[in-house]
């Protein structure tokens, strides 16, 4: 048996959450909700058709032109002022953050995160090697005033600064929070004065259900400080993989020259820009609205009926419910238990940095239907009373 | 104006070799031949049509189990033994590649190439900040006594050992020579004993104009050693963006975690196993060889009449000439003139890992017509005589 020489970051292993358990209910992943795939039978003939040379062809390597185009125009809409030069084409926003690692972070380097944060966003931090300096979040979201604190003492303390800071200002994942206008002015201003780039995450802006849109940090930076990163899987289909970065043109070249794949899949980029300028698009984010909407009421609902017991928050947008069991509670033993039931949750451990309290669950809302979330959290509710009536025992 | 902190291997710029200059002719890249780039209507509407909930959706982390079925066919005609589990699917053999070496290395390790060796593959280890061991090449490829040597020189020192090996064993890129069947057991051998993991990047094995085909080093491996990297992008298009590694099941379980995308394009891997069901793939091939012969002839030939000074090796498949110009010669200045009448290739420099000799040249046959090549060498040669005469001048 060979002992293969692994390096350091290999030690992370696990598995993917879109390789579901046959027979269970997929409460663990934010993949896209199938009836609402969209038809992309007409844009799919035409790229690899009428436009096959383009399609069938190596792509630019910061992404096609036309397509960089119409990010613009899509972004435009949360007031961010972009131009071509500023947008690079990436296989969805998780791999424009792993350039974004790539550009800027040496293994040690330290990134800013919340804690609780994006799970794969974890994941790929750590195949970095980097350290993470965690913030908490309240009502109004990301603690600004405790990372200044924390900036403070490592200023005075000599301590390497930190370069980069990961967040989910809209309808968080996995908290649901979204972090308020002050807060968000707040941050820009920290990553201004320590010169650290803030890379903000925002797939699930367009799914809001209620309240009111908050601008984007990127729309209000002017030094170059934000990278924003998006994506059409929350909003078109994951199964596209097509996303983006937009930052200050540098940045995004330099980020350009960290791909290792010869420019991202063209076909793909050609179906998007098609969408993109059709009101397909446009239609298809009001359906899924629609759908996300009810998929969430249903689960708090049920949530309420079947773990009267847990804290939960009702989020405005989004994929996700987060929620805190009693404290003492063991999640693991609960997710595990839950599977016997046939139902998947995650782990409120992968979403923590650092440290695991312990006790806090996430689940999705988005992969199944509204009838497959009511039977799910019926399932976890038995599996819920099964580990309440073991901890008694023991 | 902002002072980013970027990492050290964001120093690294350039530009894509598929950017090409509008107005010249490209010899500089390897990018498909426009006439054979394959009709893929059919199978990419059966993609999104009927199959649209698995196109449309997050791929599992390992790619497609069809594919990856259909991948282990397509190598068991080269001999190579795999089921499943052996096979990762990534954007082509480059994103695999960049996946083992995260898998494998940390900054400061050693990696053993050719001197020179794969321009992109060598640009992707600079982002990793590895060291490279070169290794020459002669008559029958990859100098395997001079790594034996190179390795027990190390060892004697109590000097870091290499862990991963990169090379292009059939129509090697740039040099287009095809290495023996006596130097793959030795680096088998040379593998085995040092614990080193040889990437075998195979893109062009199929493109063979004449000759006898050479067994793949994967083809001897029975202890894991070997990485077998490989791709549609030679074979059918580059565009679909699908490659993979072959290895031990634990290794390419590993390269997976080391993905950050969230499972590569279903929709494109679809369209491949389509492909390869169908006898589409094999008849595709056979006109690529019929047209990338025609190629390197008139290339062989119009570099006789133009470029006579030079030393040419032809190859017995693949995609590149590699021409050795006059000692002395500058080979960057003569790219740059090349540029000036019309004609694109690349420097040698490119190619090198460490020192460059500094006079040789890498030209590309793929992507252009047979016209076009012999335009463009005589535009080379017309840039040739400029330098000469520049040169005599001095």
């Amino acid at each position: 048996m060979t002992e293969f020489r692994f390096a350091r970051r290999s030690a992370i292993l696990g598995k993917s959450v879109f390789d579901h358990a046959p027979g269970t209910i997929s409460l663990n992943s934010g993949a896209a909700y199938p009836p609402c795939l969209p038809d992309v039978v007409r844009e799919a003939g035409e790229a690899v058709g009428p436009l096959r040379e383009e399609a069938m062809q190596y792509a630019p390597l910061m992404g096609l032109d036309d397509l960089r185009d119409e990010i613009c125009s899509f972004v435009a809409d949360d007031r961010v002022k972009a131009t071509r030069e500023n947008v690079l084409v990436t296989y969805g926003s998780k791999s424009a953050f792993d350039l974004a690692l790539r550009t800027f972070c040496e293994a040690g380097d330290t990134v800013i995160v919340t804690r609780p944060t994006y799970m794969t966003a974890l994941h790929i931090m750590r195949t970095h090697n980097v350290r993470f300096l965690d913030i908490g979040q309240d009502e109004e979201g990301f603690c600004a005033d405790e990372l200044e604190h924390k900036l403070l003492r490592l200023e005075n303390n000599g301590e390497p600064m930190p370069k980069l800071l990961f967040d989910v200002p809209d309808f968080h994942n996995p908290t649901g929070i979204t972090t308020s206008m002050a807060r968000r002015k707040q941050m820009l201003e920290l990553a201004q004065r320590y010169n650290f780039v803030i890379c903000e995450d925002d797939p699930y802006r367009r799914i809001r259900f209620e309240g009111e849109v908050i601008p984007s940090i990127k729309s209000m930076d002017v030094t170059g400080h934000v990278i924003s990163l998006g994506t059409v899987s929350k909003i078109l289909a994951p199964g596209l993989r097509v996303g983006w970065a937009i930052g200050d043109p540098g940045v995004v070249r330099r980020m350009a020259m960290q791909k290792a794949d010869g420019g991202s899949n063209a076909f793909a980029q050609r179906i998007v820009v098609q969408l993109m300028r059709s009101n397909k698009m446009a239609h298809h984010i009001d359906e899924m609205i629609h759908h996300m909407r009810i998929h969430r009421d249903v689960m708090i609902d049920a949530f309420t009926r079947h773990l009267p017991e847990t804290v939960i928050r009702k989020p405005q947008g989004g994929y996700f419910l987060w929620a805190e069991l009693p404290e003492g509670t063991d999640a693991e033993r609960l997710v595990e238990l839950g599977i016997d039931e046939g139902v998947e949750v995650s782990s409120g451990r992968l979403s923590f940095p650092n440290d695991d309290p312990g006790h806090f669950i996430r689940m999705a809302y988005s992969f199944v239907t509204a009838d497959e979330i009511k039977d799910g959290i019926a399932r976890l509710g038995v599996a819920w009373r099964k580990l309440q009536s073991q901890a008694r025992a023991a």
